[in-house]
């Protein structure tokens, strides 16, 4: 899944490149890169398929050579993650009757490759054997009120643990005694199953949408796919596959995974996964003379001097046409800043 | 007098095209012009000299284009202001024995130009009819330890007073006690004279000054002065005119002078004069989104967005190449950052 617009990376992230398109990480590779060459050691490239908003389509071929037009799915409208995944299902299941597969964000860092991999291939064994949702559930470090967080049972099947329920973000409270319960992960997005189990769901569980992608069965994967998609995904209801489906199913489990995760949500959390120098800043610029400055992400093209001093928990990213020195810890209202930007200054920034 | 370097303003003034030549006050002039402009009310543009680095030739008539080559006088080394002081002298007494002129620098600021201007009337009709040099001196706003300050004596004539003496950038104590005493002026470096009465204060306390440009005496203003200057120009001590002449010389005079004057010294004093918007800060910058933020300098090229937040008392200033962000209180430390810049960086940010 590439179709996000990453407004809480602005002013890096913009709707026209956005954050997976990004090298985000400063380690010259984009998010989608280091996600689909983490998924080459799963499976060759063949099948990768890539949802994107259809304004997109271009950018994943430039940036995955390695794939065909076809392997890229684009969606005429952004109707978040349930419309997408029933159309993966149905275009999917149409190529062949058993896929298996994984769905997963593309613009997630995952440290413990091979342990993200081992988790997978588990998965996938338990999904092709049984008609079931396994998704990869996080062992929790902080009782954070970002994430989704997923009960589960505490008794396993070869460390397959069946879920007892989706949690949508939790307020503090909550979120500290999901912590030391010990008996919640945090939802990663990360969905493991077969094309006809999850349609199956889909038809219970949110029939409008089955009923709407459904009519168009005999035409994916064929020249009338992209007239159908234009004229009925739009009318699919804009809604999360973790409310549409996840939260009623009653066949979802779940594989408690310790994978060096996190969802890069925001610049505070890429500060907080990132190496640092001693004064814990995060550094993705080159030419930099900083004194007493600490626990900054500090971002700039590679020819531009950045001088900097006294400053304590600044994100100081420098865009070429836009520059941001923000704390830290107001980074949530980022996302406000772009919309006053856009509708001071119109669309140039966004 | 346009030949300084203004290495307190990087990293907008740079080496090759200082202070005095850029908008610093982003009104859409640069100081030289200002100043330029400011003259052209005292006298026509043929009566205004340039004395400039040899380098800066160029950029003197690109942006005072009424100016005749001839009008440029460049310094072939920077010899300090005696030197540079002497040099005009000679040569305007080749053009005209009876020269009676007003020796400035171009890069400060005089808010009330009509009294300026007015005291420039009265210095020049005060050294036309004696063999004086005066100055107008600055009444001081507080006890500043940035200046050189003018002892003058209380009595006057028709408001010109006598220079008891002249004072270098004094310690906080004494800089108080010059402050209190009220006998004190601050010395801007704006002298008047007859190119005659220099030169005999010249011969007399930097006969070495006199000696050295004497010898090409002749040879101003004929197409053999810039080969003599390249020669011997270099030759001559540098100093400062206060130190070689003001201080020692018994024929100074002051007006004390009420002009709205900032040597526009450093971002700081720029902050000072400027105007200020509700939060004390000044901005030149068009693209601005600005939340906390309080008594900064924010400086942007017009078409760059500035999102800022909780900054007090900072220079945030983008140069397209280097970005500064650092405390006003300190800015003292900008010198030794260019230095370190130069060192770590090498020749392409000054």
């Amino acid at each position: 899944m590439a179709g996000g617009i990453g407004s809480r990376f602005w002013p890096v992230s913009r709707t026209g490149r956005p954050k997976q398109f990004l090298d985000i990480l400063g380690v010259g590779k984009s998010l989608i890169r280091l996600t689909f060459e983490r998924f080459l050691k799963l499976c060759p490239a063949d099948n990768i398929y890539v949802l994107t908003n259809a304004a997109y389509r271009a950018l994943v071929l430039e940036q995955l050579p390695e794939i065909r037009p076809e392997q890229v799915l684009g969606e005429p409208s952004r109707n978040n993650t349930a419309p997408c995944a029933a159309y993966a299902a149905f275009k999917l299941q149409g190529l062949n009757p058993d896929a298996n597969l994984v769905l997963a964000p593309s613009d997630h860092i995952i440290l413990k490759e091979d342990i993200f991999l081992e988790n997978l291939r588990q998965a996938l064994a338990f999904t092709a054997e049984n008609a079931a949702i396994c998704t990869l559930g996080i062992q929790p470090t902080r009782p954070d009120t970002g994430y989704g967080y997923i009960h589960f049972e505490r008794e396993s099947y070869q460390g397959v643990h069946k879920v007892r329920a989706f949690k949508e973000k939790p307020p503090l409270e909550t979120a500290r005694a999901y912590f030391e319960s010990g008996e919640y992960l945090w939802n990663a997005g990360i969905f493991v199953f077969r094309a006809h189990t999850l349609l199956r769901a889909f038809e219970r569980y949110a029939p409008e949408i089955h009923r709407i992608l459904g009519a168009g069965a005999a035409l994916y994967n064929t020249p009338e796919e992209e007239g159908f998609l234009a004229e009925n995904y739009p009318k699919t209801p804009s809604i999360s596959i973790d409310y549409a489906i996840m939260e009623k199913a009653d066949n979802v489990f779940t594989i408690p995974s310790d994978i060096g995760w996190s969802d890069l949500g925001t610049w505070a959390s890429l500060h907080a996964e990132s190496p640092k120098d001693e004064g814990g800043n995060v550094v993705q610029s080159r030419l930099l003379l900083a004194d007493n400055v600490s626990n900054c992400l500090i971002r700039a093209p590679g020819d531009k001097l950045l001088v900097l001093k006294d400053l304590d928990g600044y994100i100081v990213v420098d865009e070429g046409d836009v520059l941001l020195v923000y704390p830290k810890s107001k980074e949530q209202e980022i996302r406000k800043v772009t919309e006053e930007v856009q509708e001071r200054f119109g669309e140039r920034f966004s």
